[in-house]
């Protein structure tokens, strides 16, 4: 199971909000099913590496099919394989236990 | 103001886990006063650039103080001043505001 | 067409060095045919975004064939519609062309 | 010694292109004397961490000054602390002895 962020951005844009594309983004992660988060830098998914790429392969597309002409997209893959489990909450978790600690 | 992601990563650690050193950084970040969002995939800060980068330059340092010799950091800063606020939670509202409409 | 970056990091390898995996990531760009460069930061990819993205799958993936149980991997899509043409080459000439005038 | 990566990218720009910006960034790395690569997807500055910061802090400033009004900088620091020199040819090299063996 890997954790992935992304941040959709959409370049040469009238405006320098870019919510309404975000927005799409979004739409299409909630339509997924896959586990995710909304940040205030980007969404974080969780699940099966494939079929995470998969999501964010069709949010990268979103913006071009309401107007964008270029798009810059950034993806951090955090895949670990030496325990069964790796989730967004078992991340947070880990970080707050030991900050107790 | 600005909203800044990083996301602090030591290389070469013995152990796959690196949640002790995620944990030091965030202490800097606490006792920075600034306010901050623990994602699972990094932590977000918002405020004035120049106190960011302060605290981003010391969480940096933070995983070589208890044993690491090589450290990877990742910075996103989004920079916005079109508009007198610029907040994590203005973000987020700005794309659920899209989302619904 | 579109220019990708892509760098791949295993994690909780013990030695601080990683250079081996990385030349194991080299590999696949080279055996795929895409045009690409190898930066101090990671490797660059122009071509098909699907064709780039099957290659990028199978770089994340290398590290752990040779024993990495972590791997954290990121990507810079710049994905641009407006043109015919999205070259490595033609972004490096067009930021130089600026700096001369 | 650290290896630095850094994109500057302005946002609602109007055009797609924004290499005028990016050749304003690249100037004043040229002017700090510091060692840099311009690559397909950013500018690589090795050199001591706290003078390329002030660097990039300088190159993030750029585009407000020729009127974009929100700026998304994206920064990777590499910084190794285990051998006397990390730098960018050294980086390559590595890789590329990696490969041939």
């Amino acid at each position: 199971m890997a954790v992935v962020e992304i941040s959709v951005t959409p370049l040469g844009t009238t405006s320098p909000g870019v919510s309404s594309y975000v927005a799409g983004c979004l739409q299409i992660v909630e339509a997924s099913g896959l586990k995710h988060q909304l940040t205030p830098m980007g969404t974080v998914i969780e699940g099966d590496l494939d079929d995470i790429l998969r999501v964010v392969r069709s949010m990268h597309e979103s913006p071009f099919r309401i107007g964008a002409m270029r798009v810059s997209t950034l993806i951090k893959i955090d895949d670990r394989r030496d325990r069964a489990e790796h989730t967004m909450a078992g991340k947070i978790k880990s970080v707050e236990t030991k900050r107790k600690s």
